[in-house]
């Protein structure tokens, strides 16, 4: 597909750092092109679920991706950072940044984070590159997220176990023009994941 | 190859953190292993030349890699990093936990910093896991380093223009047991990246 032929040490010493093997390289490998996915909606949204359904879909498709979410994200990379609206900026600086360097590297990366500020997406949109970042709304209503409640977090942050807490003690700032919109109480995850794709597949495709 | 059938939704519900996408699914899907390659030595030494012939090798036989070095992760995710040995060590852990995160996304990562100390390569290899961390000794003379002096650092160092550089101001702990030593000034890149690459594939394909 790619030939490869090695340059002479000698060029190489005159630049030793560029990288020879280049993200258009890469997406050849890969059969497709690369991007971001970021999603983004209350805690208990369903988010991390449409997310996954969405990577299995693509899988089964024989598409690279990788998903970033609070289990591989806060647990490692982003240990160190607390919730305040300091270390959710940083949080979400420092997720935009791997997620270019993953789309460099040729992958589709999904990303499953609250993100709930404007002025934080905006920035990750500035970092990644305005084409290579799609917005995805995943929009249920706070009383029906409070019902769902997975993880058991409302009830704790209503009792005030857990502080700053998106939608109870802090706000949530929706999307204007997300890319697109999924509304998880009017339509099932499956079907949500499934337009997700489509939009995906519409991007990597072109 | 794989067969990915949809997990009901109600399954999802009950675990919506779970990837059901694994790494040994992403390396079935890549058709190899995937590790990190850490190599260290000083400026000059010949990481970069070295990790670029190796990532040209193993593009050519359709390995899935990734080069992490000062140009993508300095100018990004660890801009706001200094070079005081805080903020070095910082600088380790943060490609340590992204070097996980590529394995797990079914990549071989190549890391190229001169990571001077021996602390926070242990550090590195704890965090990425003894079997998928390869330590390489990348080695040549400071004076050799000097003399080369590829990007002008070292005059720069004894300038006084830039401080804390490794092998000037700062010490460079070499390895004691390195996976493999990779000597510049006896063996060509060439032949270097050739014996490493050997290495690579002995361990991904087992």
């Amino acid at each position: 597909m790619c030939t490869i032929r090695y340059m002479s040490e000698k060029k190489l010493h005159l630049h030793p750092h560029h990288h020879l093997i280049d993200r258009s390289q890469r997406e050849r490998m890969s059969g497709h092109h690369s991007m971001v996915v970021w999603l983004t909606g209350l805690s208990g949204s369903g988010k991390s679920t449409i997310a996954s359904l969405v990577e299995q879909m693509l899988f089964a498709k024989r598409r690279r991706t990788y998903l970033l979410d609070g289990d591989n994200i806060r647990s490692g990379l982003n240990s160190d950072l607390d919730f305040s609206e300091k270390g959710r900026n940083e949080n979400i600086r420092r997720i935009a940044e791997v997620s270019k360097l993953f789309t460099d590297a040729g992958i589709i990366v999904l990303t499953a984070f609250v993100s709930p500020f404007i002025e934080d997406r905006k920035k990750a949109r500035e970092i990644i590159g305005e084409d290579d970042f799609l917005e995805i709304y995943i929009e249920a209503s706070l009383t029906k997220c409070e019902e769902r409640d997975v993880k058991g977090l409302y009830k704790k942050a209503r009792a005030g176990i857990i502080s700053d807490f998106t939608g109870i003690q802090s706000p949530y700032e929706a999307p204007e023009n997300p890319d697109l919109r999924l509304n998880t109480e009017r339509e099932t995850a499956l079907i949500c994941a499934e337009r997700l794709v489509h939009l995906i597949e519409e991007k990597i495709s072109s």
